[in-house]
């Protein structure tokens, strides 16, 4: 995009759909921590949820710093992120930590991608926001106990991720027809159709590998 | 309290009843976070919230270091807490923000006290661990704002208020009872009939400060 003006409107609602994305995850986890079959795993869920609240002050700052009403700009993101949550409320801890580690994993690997075409300091505020691999690590040890203990999980958490990801596809579809400077962003950086089937190659290549690596298959 | 084995059984469980407090509460606000008239607000009582689970991490270190087991430590006082917060499950907003505004300052003040008895480094972690300051001043400007813009809310909130001393103070001797060694903790620091009766006296003094200066009666 070499448009100044509109690379800045792209930035603010990119930072803007992070932010509530973080503010949204941090309910659902906090709700999510309650499924939690013992206080440790409890505390655990409860500290990612906490961790989301710390990346959204920093991107409410950034937001603050660039002019914009952090409150107005995410008020777009609202129905979309609602909506991918409303229809993914796990019913289990199983659920809960499959939603985070897959969920969580592909909207990191997706910023990521933005986050280089992006000039700094937001460059390196988006990549410091991404979730802690020791959150994943974490899940990643809780679903691979679930399913060595009990494999016919495999079966039932593969078709949740499936959902997880259909859903979050379907969202994201929404947030880029409704929002086209930020749709923009991405396709502004990724300059023709084969930079755009690469990524999403790179996307779901890296989705498969998380899913082998904890026994659940695409 | 003289005997060091006795003295230690009641740091830990201080610690673990701070520690699932501090669990507890973090749910009880992420989910009151959801009654906010705005995201502004709602990002505020989420940062309150996660304030908490960064207080439990360093709770539960400190258990770990003493050779507790913070979830055994801590189960002794689930029924208490789970109580308290079922029994006052805010409605709206302004009945969030004054739960953590009178329930925060009365278990605070009580903490403190306690604090003053036990040696470093609990003395200090105890201490540390009391809520911030800035999340009362929040509560309290907010719950003013609504007083003044609708004088019939401080009856509301007076008798919410009420509602909730009178639970925790309820849940508070349940603990008493149940844990012997916890209230010998305070009643070992103070030592007479005299300085039990002016400790309950500086509590509900400073209660009744807090309640007055936002516009609340007792």
């Amino acid at each position: 995009m070499s448009d100044p003006a509109l690379q800045s409107v792209a930035v603010v609602d990119l930072l803007a759909l992070l932010a509530y994305g973080e503010l949204r995850a941090f309910d659902q986890m906090a709700a999510d921590a309650r499924l939690a079959p013992d206080l440790h795993r409890r505390a655990v869920l409860s500290e990612m949820a906490a961790a989301e609240i710390v990346n959204y002050r920093r991107l409410a700052a950034r937001l603050a710093d660039l002019g914009a009403d952090a409150e107005s700009a995410m008020r777009p993101f609202v129905p979309a992120l609602e909506s991918y949550h409303d229809q993914t409320g796990p019913r289990d801890w199983l659920e809960a930590l499959t939603k985070a580690y897959v969920g969580d994993g592909i909207a990191d690997d997706f910023y990521h991608e933005v986050a280089l075409h992006l000039e700094a300091p937001d460059r390196e505020l988006v990549l410091d926001v991404l979730h802690d691999t020791r959150y994943a690590d974490f899940a990643a040890t809780e679903i691979r106990q679930a399913i060595a203990t009990d494999p016919k999980v495999a079966n039932r958490l593969s078709m949740w991720a499936r959902r997880l990801v259909g859903e979050g596809l379907s969202q994201a579809q929404r947030v880029a027809v409704e929002r086209p400077s930020l749709a923009m962003l991405l396709v502004g950086a990724v300059s023709d159709s084969d930079a755009i089937a690469s990524l999403f190659k790179r996307l779901t290549s890296a989705h498969t590998a998380r899913m082998t690596v904890v026994g659940l298959n695409n």
